[in-house]
């Protein structure tokens, strides 16, 4: 059994995406296939549209935030059914006996496989994945906003469990856009102080109403020198360049600044910065599964929503160029309308 | 009550240590005074002799890793009493009421003083701290021996417990001196796998012997290369620029890097290379005196002793002068005999 998927791609670097239909092959023994009904658009998409981490392979169909209803199932699969309504992140893939999968972090597994790396994603009629990285929807969840919870989600929840972070704790999330504006959530529902650290101070509003108690200027080092000892954790999102003395010096003892963003010029780390207060530096990417199982609960039971701006998969291009004006408040869903 | 204590100190960077008395004004109503009767030599004796953190006040008295006998107490003075053999390290005092004390993180108290920062230290006849920093010695443990333990000691202990390192996991030491060689023997109690990564492969034998499984070149590339995903801690107690990426690439999912060494020389740390594993960049200093309290206790359990050089405390030129040949196996201690 073998069967046509319809796409779109984009057919080199910078290119702009075009229908594309592939032939899938034969469901995997332990695959699952979706019908995709959302695709989010995250900023790794992107990334990957421009071969910027030279692991693109193209044609290139994006997308990693797939929300539908499963539609085929492999003679292996588990925990899932026809109908089940899932969600499918970056991580299409592991191979289910290492011992990171063993232990309940799949997300370290070896054998990983992106769902868009060397093989299509979720701008698309439909989209395969291993069964384990198929997760259900509780109820309560919004399934045209539940997409960006499965990359952008998961990456700025997982630190939350991963850190053993306390709602006692002081927690800054600097940038605030697709994964920041759920982070402001998930800490202020895990009971935390929010401080929000964004360069665009207009936000300020919508930022309080998303969960921060506090509003800084990330580039203000006058404001971040008052903020000196506070932070048990500093989540940081952004892909650029900031005073990471600053923000080092703005931890509290035993406190973790936490790089989720994607900086691929270095930051410099001196022992002695760390040393005084028994600071660490860390990160992580996504999730393992049992991870975001317990991440759609706690949205579910905490009103916790993306917020989205909507296009038709079809406007892909416009909602490209429109994630790439960095205007974007604060995540983009494309409806399937194949 | 005032009286003179006897002392070497120095009179500018690298000076020579010369004989010196001072008034040692009315002792504190928290602090004990300590006869020193051993009295180790750290390297950071000799950082400081030179001003390197620009924190050196003269006439310099060094020393911070002191045994002696209590011989006079403060009226507030708890848990010790005149004739206890205590042991004293970097940390002289703490002001005991902040949240770091009283949440029994002292090392982290804003308000820390160093045993010779600012006060004069152990290559002395006698020396002084707060109560909480003079820490017994239990049964079992030479006190000729032991002074090392109360600051390069429990430097490497600390993070064991920090850390919360387990028997299973996979422990890598860099740089086998005063602290690296006592690391090992923890470590190897501890119940872990040991690799002791160092650039004389001539002490092979003798690390084997302090409990190290693997004894690895800590600047061959190549040997690095084929341990990719090894380690559950690296420890490093050097203060020189290393291959970072390589030891980053050692560790295993989780893994952390730790320094406790003091390199001034930034580490380029890209958060690709910490999100793959999950892995984190920490540092700590000392340890607080609880965690002192169960190194000693756990080093009496299981044999644990620094390895020394001896001189008599009247010696201290030439012991530092041995110090900076790099060549000390592997802790220098002076024998007070003024």
């Amino acid at each position: 059994m073998s069967e046509k998927i319809k796409a779109f791609a984009a057919h080199e670097p910078k290119g702009k995406f075009e229908p594309f239909e592939f032939e899938a092959g034969e469901l995997g023994k332990e695959e699952v296939e979706i019908k995709v009904a959302f695709s989010g658009v995250c900023h790794s998409d992107l990334s990957m549209l421009n071969n910027e981490w030279r692991m693109t392979e193209y044609p290139f169909v994006g997308g990693h935030e797939a929300v539908g209803q499963i539609t085929a199932v492999g003679e292996n699969v588990k925990q899932v059914k026809v109908g089940d309504t899932v969600g499918l992140g970056w991580n299409a893939e592991t191979c289910g006996h290492c011992e990171n999968c063993l232990s309940g972090f799949q997300i370290n597994c070896p054998k990983l496989v992106g769902t868009i790396v060397g093989r299509h994603g979720g701008f698309a009629d439909k989209v395969r994945c291993h069964w384990q990285w198929a997760i259900k929807l509780p109820n309560g969840l919004d399934a045209s906003k539940a997409g960006p919870l499965f990359c952008g989600g998961i990456t700025v929840f997982n630190p939350f469990v991963q850190l053993d972070i306390k709602p006692t704790d002081r927690v800054g999330v600097i940038g605030i856009g697709g994964l920041g504006h759920l982070a402001l959530q998930f800490a202020d529902k895990w009971g935390c102080e929010v401080t929000a650290f964004t360069s665009d101070l207009s936000k300020t509003d919508e930022l309080k109403n998303l969960g921060a108690d506090y509003v800084v200027n990330s580039r203000d080092s006058g404001e971040l020198k008052k903020l000196r000892g506070r932070f048990d954790l500093i989540l940081s999102t952004v892909n650029v360049a900031l005073e990471w003395n600053r923000y080092l010096e703005a931890l509290a003892p035993k406190g973790k600044l936490h790089l989720v963003g994607a900086t691929l010029e270095p930051i410099p780390v001196v022992s002695f910065q760390l040393m005084g207060g028994q600071k660490s530096i860390s990160s992580t990417a996504t999730g393992s599964p049992t991870v975001v199982a317990k991440m759609l609960e706690f949205c579910a039971r905490h009103n916790i929503e993306t917020v989205t701006e909507n296009y038709k998969m079809s406007q892909i291009n416009q909602a490209f160029a429109h994630l790439e004006s960095g205007k974007v408040r604060y995540r983009i869903v494309l409806e399937n309308d194949f």
